[in-house]
């Protein structure tokens, strides 16, 4: 596959970056001021909350795991199901040629740890169902992590634009005591707004989006990898080449073949 | 099947600008200005974040698609479940008797991409359950491609309110600091105002409308796809024409006839 | 099954104009004027909207059907569960005499048209399995249609608040022009405040219990269907008449012959 | 099964009388009087409004069974599954012993109409087959009309807050003509605010608890309902009372037992 | 496994005190006193009120148990599914030489309950299917205790803030008798508001991250409990060590060692 058919993600790229940039740029131009936006407490409120509140929810190592994710989206690209499947009809092709032992030397030029397992396991002759059962455990696995990763953020989400109500709240019962001096009790209130901000921007400018982001991308992983199991079984049931490239082109009908190339 | 009997999809034509006319003309009647509610900076908070939360959340390519079906489920006409019905009968009838190579001239002549694939493989002499097997993951791709449209258009409903009334607060803070002149006061919060009248609007009076449009039309072209699926696979075991008439008719009762129709 | 025993369905015929009235009255009773509730621009922005919204959501025709529906549910009084298995039993007992045929007199009695399908099939002499997905077919899309139509209301009622919401900050922001003068304002806000009470009674005092009651009759029906797939099977299946009380009786359970009598 | 073993479900009877209590005295506590809590206009477009919405949603008959059902939840106390278990484990000694029919005195003496049904059963001698048929369908029916009731509590808690809202915004609309007399102004927003109390409270402090309780009782029936059926089928199979022991006593795990005490 | 290699879960130890501690702080930062916010009406509102409709919504034993669950997670530190496996091995190996008589000595040394309980069943000699139901059995019933004790703290989690907001109401309309004089509405204000900071707080800082948490622990124990039924009914079916082996570890692929690991 020429890597010019792969349209360049830019969505990743500079879709957060113009979010925020054109909500701030918006304040501004209205005649706000970007400095106005800057409140240390606010911020403690609704991002220390967060933070806390997550930290309770979730054991640090998966709190970890997701913040790995969120940075791996934007830059690790795997293959597209089009060149997985090219990959595993060469093998099939090899591997009926000279045995499943030629494919060897492949597995450590392999990067993708799903799939140097999954031909190291046919290398080694596993039987056709138990390495379906042995890739199928940690296809699973995997599956899971990637939704779990994207439930964190959307817990966070969940929490920010509360929290922002809580700090705009805080905000409001501090600028009580001036209600009788408006010259004092407006820019109060505006400190008290800002925690809203924060929270609901926090929320839908960002967590959100790359909840959505995660969960897709984790999609696109589960099905890469079932076209490894299937391809992977079916070399190790002996199939025809011919047959296994049917079979396996089923996963590239127009529509998927689309899907795959925007994994890129 | 005759054009009469097809009802005109008014509402896909007329109800966007009906339900965007009369709110704009109410408030309008009620002696508000039209200009009033042209806020640019509102529209780059609303508008500009919902775009950015929607490029960080969903690959570029789905963004692409989702525009086009929405375009396409105004404009694009495919046939009743009635027709496809009556088509597929003659095609097992002209079958029986010719053999289904018969049926190759029909093949160029269709314009449904998936009714061609489908004769095609009947055409091709593919086993009755290898084109079962080969049409469903077809068909379950494209009916995972059609509900994904309607879901980035629930994301973008999802964000669109919130950052309206984080564009309101950001109003609401830039106007704090004309709290003592009502004079100030009253037309600053009609400006941040417009933020909340944007996102509101936008979710409730498109995208949300739109998304419930996409997701129906989605049922019913599946509903298409699991007639021809059917038929085909009905005409490869070389059931008897009227067996099939019988069996299709299945899809057609009362209801489902009716379903048919609006899919005009 | 004597009349009765049918307990009049006076929620249906009462609770409608009782919810609306009590809060209409209540507004009077406190010294608000009925006519201050009428706000031509406010009913504009809340139903011309919520229609609009609505004529994209879905095609014409399941809109039509939809207000059909709940127009039946006040009046169409379907015969009860009870009633259905002892007519069932009646024809088994009949058929059992003096074949199925003998009951093609009681075809054109019948008005229900999914019992006069059924027994149509069994005086053909339709196979019983045969019926069976005959009939299985028109009960899951009789079902489904019943679910769409609760589905738009439910639709429609997550539309009306938010329009109504929309409205009054329409108004709110018409009015924010007079802010430094209270005998102008107060009026203007409650105006302005007209939409909310749209919206909010709209939901919740007419669509979303007119929803629920469609849900809940779509329900009943789809049990007296089953009752009659199972009875007209047996029929066919030559069942011995006993047999096939015992069997229908299953459906009559102290609690379900209860759920009977109110699908009146 | 000794009675001291039951702890006394005193949160059925202090939670709900309790909540109103602290809230109302809190009230009182801040100097605020209980008098001004008492609002007709808001009672009745709270409460009137909500009987007629849920009036219009279900019919009359399961909105008279849900009110049973709460009253029930708080005195009938039914046997738990510790004891069901050892009477079905005596049944099953006492009619090996001497025959299924030694137990039809033991039927007059069962209060439970669903055991009493299911000893019936056995009495009369049904195949084990059948037997579990007739019970589960009456199983299958109990249940749903324990959760219908638990959703109408359900439904009707969607109604009260929006309604509580919505008497508000009207009682606002009323107060508007005083803006510019401060001393009317806050009198009239105070008893605006009521229906919102009524609304918030009638959901939170009432309908959404009791509406959990009774999804519990309906499960922790059901649970009794299986345990009987069990019994009742192996003791129709002939199995020895030991082994029906064993397969009784897998409900009764540390934690089930638990759950059943509780069900007190 | 080395002790080491366990990560402190601080999340579980710090984050409670640092999500309520960091809003505190930003509050005084701010200026505000954490004084005003210590209003015994408002908690008597929240937190009594929740209380009675938690003692409403669930029996007495349930609602103890869930405060167990919470202090448990906090506390206790189950084997990682690593050790459980390695120990399930040892046995194997140990039952293989000697017989399953030889692992009653183990039994008494066991501290967790269902590897107990399940070690019992294997030296009594309880045939494989047996073993795998009344095991299976318990399993089910502990998971669905874990759930419900998440729930509950989520039912808990629902009903303060609006409780929350009912507490900032009731404050409201006290403080309405003083709107013309500025100087008492403030402070009024402020107090009514902190019912809102209270039910807030509360479910975001404290009982939905701990319900989070919950559901987290509570599924992972039921990982640690299908490792241990796996393990004793291979064992009871007299399997090859190594195949127990192989079998075991498909459960310890990368990320589900790391999952295991974050049990600690």
């Amino acid at each position: 596959m020429k890597r010019a058919r792969r349209p360049l993600d830019f969505g990743a790229l500079l879709g957060l970056p113009l979010a925020i940039g054109v909500v701030l740029s918006a304040h501004v131009l209205e005649g706000g001021s970007a400095r106005s936006l800057w409140q240390p407490a606010a911020a403690m409120i609704v991002f220390g909350g967060t933070i806390g509140a997550v930290l309770v929810s979730y054991p640090f190592v998966i709190v970890k795991r997701t913040l790995l994710s969120v940075w791996r989206t934007f830059g690790e690209v795997h293959e597209t199901p089009e060149k997985i499947v090219a990959q595993l009809i060469e093998y099939s092709h090899r591997a009926r040629r000279k045995g499943t032992v030629a494919l060897e030397n492949d597995v450590d030029r392999i990067t993708d740890p799903f799939l140097r397992g999954a031909l190291m396991l046919a290398v080694d002759g596993a039987q056709a169902e138990t390495a379906r059962q042995v890739l199928d455990v940690d296809h699973v696995a995997q599956k899971e992590a990637g939704e779990v990763a994207a439930e964190v953020l959307e817990t966070a989400a969940g929490y920010t634009p509360t929290l922002g109500i809580l700090g705009a709240v805080l905000g409001l019962i501090h600028v009580m005591g001036s209600l009788s001096e408006p010259s004092k009790l407006g820019p109060g209130i505006a400190v008290a707004f800002v925690a809203t901000v924060y929270g609901v921007g926090a929320a839908n400018l960002a967590l959100l989006p790359l909840a959505t982001k995660l969960r897709g991308h984790a999609r696109r992983e589960a099905l890469r990898r079932e076209i490894i199991i299937e391809g992977i079984v079916a070399l190790q049931q002996g199939l025809n080449p011919r047959l296994i490239e049917q079979k396996l082109h089923g996963y590239l009908t127009p529509t998927r073949i689309d899907a795959g190339r925007r994994a890129a």
